[in-house]
């Protein structure tokens, strides 16, 4: 007898982790179940009260085995699934997202003795503290030649995994000495369900200066970023590197009792949650670019040689999906510019039309942008409202709007700012074709992709490329069911669970021919625009912020 | 016996028209009257109905008779003065508003054969139509190197005299054959009760073309224009020209008795508003900027001799203040940006605080905004909403914001617009001094002044001078009462009713020196950005302007 087989993805987000269980033929969505952190992130005060210094962000872990515990079986019982037909479980993870551990996987954050410090909790990706520490790496790397920077678009970002350790050694030596081991939360976590230390390619490349046949850099780089760190890989971080797909291990039978399920289920390695979203999406060759559509944008493309590419957040080997080399572009901020325009933008008078209306101002706006012909507005803006990522990599620039007249209206004013976003996107698109790495067509996921029709027109329209949506509105959450599988042995590889589990909607956004020659033209004056106030020609923005700050 | 004596002052303004009665010793405001215009500004239809086309701003001019036949008798009613104790009449109107009229005078759009045409009517000065007409002047001029084109800084108006006068040739060619005298409204109103036709010299030079002891261009030059137009002088112009502060003549006997005064009251020649506030801010003599501030800024300046500064809208020998060659600089639109901003920027929020504060939500922003530091916004602008008239005299340019992030605040747009308002005054204050004419301090009248100390302070700080505001409120009316006393022989000359009928008030704008610092530096990026959106770096404004009207 066959019975139909599911596939559980964990996707470990900022507020919360969510717990997808899938069929594992079709990829069909069954049951879903939402386990906020207690804890959330923890930006002001640790549980005992202590503050925190300025742009910290922590969390707690065991936050993260309580979607475990509580989320797995929920979902379980929801899609009335029997443990025994779940054939492999996998995860993804915020990242760089790290934490210090004993070598028996304990938190230091759970050992009394440190429980103080918050230099022992974890680390979110979006703790910001550890930019004096950034910067020396990259000025030390780049003295050096290190091997890493180019991979990286030539800046490591504070955000990543040795910003964060070297903020450790420098503020709290006596954590960094008793942390036997430092790791990413998706190999925590892992670690957690299977006993085994098992550390995924895919976040040792793209944050932790990993590079696929080499290592590590050498003892003697992080001797020189301090001498507390030289031995950090062989004392730290040594362990078994494992691709995307592969079996980390199998659920211990503690774990699996506490997850209800049964022991020795398959766990797949650690994934990314903007990497695992590509497969997801479809995606598992070179020509399409996957964009994960939210507060910021991810750009993700496969290539079949490693290029240097302007700005790249990342380029790692087998990094996204085995076989290819994984590129990584973004935006700071889009969803993020958006959030502010309604916050900032909104006049009184349209929240009343609006009320009058029984819609939302934001749809209210909306509606009056999409009236706007490509041009109307007669405005044009720089999208760096949190500063350029890829492809200037520079987090000193900020937001210009450029156009103004005594008739210019909010609605206008917000179709220039989703238009600046789509220009955003078009210079890292630009980027890519420039050495050689094609896009002929753009899936998109995310809470915008499907919340924004007219936002994913103008990116149509401004890119010149179609747009198309996957299935699933949880990309990130089925990918990880999908390495799932692949780790069970379900399937021979992601492109093969991909072709079964995923498809896309029939919805499709098409570029306007007169919509984009409009764009072309706006395009070169963003590009004039770009050039001038974010390569150099004009540092304004960096004396208005330093004037800011005071 | 002497009993107190009094001059009139009738301010004709855009929406309506102003009597002041003042103390011909004192200058002190007795009574004044206002009278709204019946029509207005004519900017849609004609009273018979008649659709105007866009950009029109016309009126009727029996709304300013009605003026001086119910505004007189009311102010000598409210001051309880007799009529014989008013020494004489001084008056001020905008400009360039100019009417066709016959030889008696009569408007042409009171005869019924041309009532319904629009060329018939005043064309107000925010007349906005004869653009093309500006271009061709400009054109012409340029090519044959015509001699009050650098007195112009550079480039004719499309609100001034012959680009409205073209406009009739051209549209109207059977009002342009019947109008046997076409004329500044001023001059009209003068000529309506003195029973003369004398022009005013100031409207003449700064609108008119006209150069002292040079009088009109060549009508070789006018025929280029068009052959219609050759003999405008001699057929439609030739009158004689006097002086601001002579006596244009007396009150006609029919004029007195409906004004409610004594035949023969001394009728000051007319003048142009922002003129004749000038030494009613007690301005007669260089070194002192006198600005009149409200929707936009008129900034003016006396001289010992003729400079071509750049960007200048005019440069009239006696223009201001006889003896002087008065320069005439502006911003095109101050408190219409604050007024954008007020409409455009203030959120729901804000308005509900501002509620519950039970203050207006421009007063809870402006008191937001009075709590930043110079710098802490951030944020940069470029005042251009509406063009810029000097230094750049180019109307196609628009509005920048530089430095918008996540974190930026309604408040802190509102600061930095009304910061760029302020370095658009100093980049005029820089372009007198580069030709030697020095502005030691500045005395400001008109709305603004009056009633907005954050705006005045930020103008101190910013330019790193003092100023201070008339005791008047009535800058204009009162300049023209003065007037009216000079014709009268009451004083020598403007400046000695200056000394008498004007003061100061004791409140005095004192530049702070740390925040004239930061705003220096500021001024240097303000700079930057001005001459590379401005003088064709890059004209992406054009561009953007082109797309916007399609």
């Amino acid at each position: 007898m066959s019975s139909t087989k599911f596939a559980l993805g964990i996707d470990f987000g900022t507020e919360s982790g969510r717990v997808m269980l899938v069929r594992a033929d079709t990829g069909e969505e069954v049951a879903w179940s939402l386990a906020p952190y207690a804890s959330g992130v923890i930006d002001r005060r640790l549980p005992n009260g202590s503050a925190l210094k300025p742009d910290s962000a922590l969390q707690d872990p065991r936050d993260y085995l309580a979607v475990l515990e509580r989320g797995v079986p929920d979902a379980l019982r929801r899609g009335g699934v029997a443990p025994e037909d779940v054939v492999g479980i996998g995860i993804d993870f915020t990242s760089c997202t790290i934490l210090p551990v004993r070598a028996d996987g304990a938190p230091l954050c759970t050992v009394p003795q440190y429980a103080g410090n918050p230099h022992a909790w974890v680390k979110l990706w979006k703790h910001h503290a550890a930019q004096p520490q950034a910067n020396r790496i990259n000025e030390i790397a780049a003295r050096r030649g290190e091997a890493f920077l180019g991979g990286y678009g030539g800046k490591y970002s504070s955000e990543w995994f040795f910003s964060k350790v070297l903020e450790i050694v420098e503020e709290a030596p006596e954590v960094y000495a008793a942390a036997d081991r430092i790791l990413e939360g998706a190999d925590w976590i892992v670690w957690r369900m299977t006993g085994r230390e098992r550390r995924n390619e895919c976040a040792a490349g793209y944050k932790g200066m990993w590079i696929k046949g080499r290592g590590f850099p050498s003892r003697e780089f992080f001797r020189e970023l301090d001498p507390r760190l030289e031995n950090v890989v062989a004392e730290k971080l040594a362990a078994e590197f494992v691709p995307l797909g592969a079996r980390a291990g199998g659920l211990t039978p503690e774990m699996a009792s506490r997850m209800g399920l049964p022991a020795g289920t398959p766990v797949a390695a650690g994934n990314v949650d903007a990497h695992a979203a590509v497969p997801a999406c479809g995606v598992t060759q070179p020509g399409r670019l996957a964009m994960i559509m939210g507060t910021s944008i991810c750009h993700m493309l496969l290539g079949r040689a490693r290029q240097i590419v302007e700005g790249m957040c990342g380029v790692v080997q087998d990094g996204i999906v085995p076989g290819y080399w994984g590129y990584e572009a973004g935006q700071p901020a889009v969803g993020d510019i958006y959030g502010w325009f309604f916050r900032t933008g909104v006049t009184a008078q349209l929240e009343r039309e609006a009320g009058e209306r029984g819609v939302s101002a934001a749809e209210l706006v909306t509606e009056m942008a999409a009236l706007l012909r490509p041009g109307q507005s007669g405005l044009l803006a720089l999208d760096w409202w949190n500063g350029n990522r890829s492809i200037l990599v520079d987090a000193g620039l900020s937001g210009v709007l450029v156009g103004a007249t005594l008739a210019t209206r909010p609605e206008e004013i917000y179709r220039a700012l989703v238009e600046a976003t789509a220009f955003g996107t078009r210079t890292i698109i630009d980027a890519f074709e420039a050495k050689g790495l094609a896009t002929r067509d753009i899936v998109a996921c995310g809470g915008l992709a499907e919340k924004s029709p007219l936002v994913m027109q103008i990116f149509a329209d401004v890119t010149g490329r179609e747009i198309r949506l996957p299935r699933s509105f949880q990309a990130s959450g089925l990918g990880a069911a999908m390495h799932g599988a692949v780790a069970a042995g379900h399937y021979k590889d992601i492109a093969e669970a991909a072709r079964r589990m995923t498809g896309l909607q029939e919805k499709t956004y098409r570029p306007d021919p007169g919509a984009h020659a409009v764009y072309e033209r706006l395009y070169d004056d963003y590009r004039a625009l770009h050039d001038y106030f974010g390569r150099g020609s004009n540092d304004v923005m960096k004396r208005l912020r330093a004037l800011r700050t005071g």
